[in-house]
């Protein structure tokens, strides 16, 4: 990792603090482990800088995730409770998302997909959190149920000093385009090559 | 990632229980971004799990993990006063390991590095925690300032179950051959590259 010293000073009339003050938008894809996980621990460093955190899980199968999702409510209280870190909200697609009193849209996947965005397009537009993941958002973007240029569009026009992480195997390449963060996780060798089941505190 | 269904079943004789609860050694390796930030992340899931946390940062220039280190205190504080989660320990090489009352030996830091394996083979030995997280562990190894084959050999021979995640890049070839889990992290596009600093909350 580059230690503070930037290998190039550009041409571009900011000041060093408009610089570094450029929100960021940062992409994990690739097929190996440790995208989510990566964003997970980005956003635990942004609740500890007093960032307000917001979490989108895009993939329906929630139970892999429970573990963030219970250690961020942790973060959440002590946020609540004793003034530490940032705010902290986690919303997942899995029985339709939680500002929605909809019901029995549950089977459509594609549908709630496009739901999530446009509040998260909603959300960026009035500036109401600091740091989003949307994670493994590059599966809805694949699969055609969200508009790629609706997104990079949205995510290059978003105001203020938002940060966002995408995380999801084949992102997009105007995804990549557009980001300014990529890293590509490949998998070298996985436990369960050799039979292992995931287990407790170590795969969710 | 793989959802549940193993690739194979292997012929080890083990029940799917004792090949779950099988102790991970995992190596996040490569030139890209989110080595230590996903070590981070699975030792937020382990922490969540109950398990005991330590961190052991083998780098001098301990300023970038400050807010991976400040979230883990607070996380430690939750278990103490509350019970939630395990506890967590972080040493750091930086101005002396926090175990050992010696001073002076700063900036020797081939012989720090050395006491700080010591350390960790003693506990490894004693079981003292769940899951341990070697931060920038390789370049001891990379510099001779720790020998690799006693690190394999320590690491294979660890009793109970004992989970250890190493960073860092150029992991030597011996620590991958013996790991379950090597991820490589390729930077497909960093800020930096575009004249950035850092920035807190993001980049520490």
């Amino acid at each position: 990792m580059p230690q503070g010293q930037p290998i190039a000073v550009p041409d571009d009339g900011l000041t060093t603090r408009a610089r570094r003050n450029t929100p960021v938008l940062a992409v994990h894809t690739g097929p190996g482990k440790g995208k989510s996980t990566a964003a997970f621990g980005m956003a635990l460093r942004a609740w500890n800088a007093g960032m307000s955190v917001a979490v989108f899980q895009f993939v329906k199968s929630a139970k892999w995730k429970v573990g963030e999702e219970s250690a961020f409510a942790a973060l959440g209280r002590l946020n609540t409770e004793q003034g530490i870190g940032g705010a902290v909200e986690w919303h997942k697609m899995g029985s339709g998302w939680s500002w929605t009193r909809k019901t029995g849209s549950d089977d459509d996947h594609a549908a709630a997909a496009a739901e999530g965005w446009a509040e998260i397009a909603a959300r960026l537009a009035d500036q109401r959190h600091d740091f989003y993941v949307l994670d493994e958002f590059t599966y809805p973007l694949k699969w055609g149920w969200v508009d790629v240029d609706h997104v990079v569009e949205t995510l290059l026009a978003r105001p203020g000093g938002q940060h966002v992480v995408i995380t999801g195997r084949d992102a997009p390449q105007r995804l990549i385009d557009a980001a300014d963060l990529v890293t590509e996780m490949e998998c070298v060798k996985h436990p369960m090559d050799a039979g292992r089941k995931g287990q407790r505190g170590i795969e969710w």
